[in-house]
């Protein structure tokens, strides 16, 4: 352990190994002005009386007016307010610019969109060091269910919950199966359940499943060479684009220019590109159905692993998308 | 806002919402006993002095030996470390049984695979309603970078930390495409770089994707029918299981029972069973390699996530692993 002439810099990256949400403490100054500044080492202390505390360094701009002010509010931010928690760590000026405000006791401006909010009387001032800490007797909160920012390790995170049980090592029928441990196995069977979904919608369209994966390929650029559909369906067309290819030339769903420089290039034509948006609205919906039986925080942070996964195995993925 | 008589239920589901680290806290009695508990009210206070802080019901058993205590210990949680957490959150006795412990200054008992722990002095005790503040002065900490166990809603939850840009919107080429922003892209995607890497150890075997899908599904039980077959194969296998079934058949890897009562049931050879367990081998050497590039923490959270989307898209998932 390191001990004695602590460094302040490995003190701090200790410290945050402790996981934290992330608040935004606001007050009314005692000339009417609205102070705010984020803040993650809020904590609960009392249930009865209900309190909360938090610690503001003493050479905060706004110390003075913290100390001298009756009220403050808590807000707990969500997720979805990473650039909140931005704007209020900075040290520019106004942050309260453009914000629909509600007020609370004394005054104290009040933030929307929270997954909680506190109303607060000041109960203690005590000394901490280089902070003061701040208890305060709640006097008013509201709470709405949402995912919450966390960060960790001076990093934003997301929390995602764990399953009961999902330490508990599980018993296979053969010592080796492939099964729900293998993420091969999982992202193979989300695949083909997920798609199954889908894959009505191409039948009434009149696409094979590799129809659709060139056709869908062909959304994400203005217009690719053979060369590079080939290389985006490379492991996902069995014996390459070709095929696919001339069935969707033959719909007039993908036209290809002349070749002046003997590289041709495929693009969707007007009637593919209807095509292509028809099947997109019409998997939004099923997508939307999932996401929402899955959660919605659960399928934002599926959905950045996958990405994630995709950047360590697949770097010509992004390509595709950029 | 909810006003005046909190609801000390409501006040703590609101308290909830603050996502939290996990710690224990431990301290020797002065007739040298081990104590130590579960806490999530830790948070730091201040850098120089180096200081933190959590509170204490003044109901707590141990509440007069922390009170009498000059040191005690913080350790901060590791993901792993779930089991650990609920016995020390738990009123059972000898709670240090069967760890391997440290000591620290003072002789409090130190825990071991801890993210991060903190040796401290008690600096302050303070009152906070039915709680007491101890704040203490940082003696000796150390630290290993590890996945956090974070608590939120009153329920434990993985840390996934957020990309930067994350959520800023993209800009495809057309205004709908099949994007990263589909679920049902990145996991087709997912699916068949991921599958590329397995492939050539399946063509080695000389097995063809279906044939494997076939062989892979067989490990999961001791027999399987073919009706059973059949719905474990749907959407994957076009045509049905027949043909993949045969060629294995024929090649003495799968066997059928004789059909007593008409429903044939088929399993894998003793030359099966060897050749799964071989792929299976070969597989997890490439998955583990992924799961590296990825972090071993995200890969947990993607295996999570796509287990509980399986649970929402594909009831019958689960049936064939348990």
């Amino acid at each position: 352990m390191t001990q004695a002439n602590i460094d302040p810099v490995d003190f701090r990256r200790a410290l945050g190994s402790f996981a934290t949400g992330v608040t935004i403490i606001t007050t009314r100054t005692a000339d009417g002005e609205a102070l705010g500044l984020t803040v993650n080492s809020f904590n609960s202390v009392s249930l009865n009386p209900p309190m909360v505390l938090w610690s503001l360094a003493e050479t905060y701009m706004g110390y003075a007016a913290f100390q001298n002010a009756q009220y403050w509010a808590v807000h707990v931010l969500s997720a979805k307010q990473e650039p909140l928690s931005n704007r209020f760590a900075s040290k520019g000026e106004d942050k309260f610019r453009g914000l629909d405000l509600e007020e609370g006791l004394g005054g104290v401006p009040l933030l929307r969109g929270c997954s909680a909010r506190f109303v607060c009387e000041t109960a203690f001032q005590y000394e901490g060091g280089d902070h003061r800490i701040f208890v305060g007797e709640v006097k008013a909160f509201e709470q709405t269910p949402t995912p919450p920012l966390v960060f960790h390790s001076g990093r934003y995170a997301h929390a995602t919950p764990r399953q009961p049980g999902e330490d508990e090592p599980r018993h296979p029928y053969l010592a080796g199966s492939f099964d729900e441990n293998f993420l091969g196995y999982l992202l193979g069977r989300s695949h083909y359940r997920f798609f199954a979904q889908i894959r009505p919608h191409l039948q009434s369209e009149g696409l094979s499943d590799e129809e659709f994966y060139l056709l869908s390929t062909l959304t994400l650029k203005r217009s690719l060479n053979s060369k590079e559909l080939d290389s985006a369906m490379s492991g996902i067309l069995a014996g390459g684009s070709a095929a696919a290819l001339d069935s969707l030339r033959r719909r007039n769903l993908v036209t290809a220019d002349e070749p002046s420089d003997q590289i041709r290039q495929y693009q969707l034509s007007a009637a593919g590109r209807q095509l292509a948006l028809r099947l997109i609205a019409a998997a939004k919906v099923t997508e939307s159905q999932i996401a929402e039986r899955l959660g919605e925080a659960d399928a934002v942070v599926l959905k950045a692993l996958l990405i994630r996964l995709l950047g360590a195995i697949d770097p010509d993925a992004k390509a595709l998308w950029e």
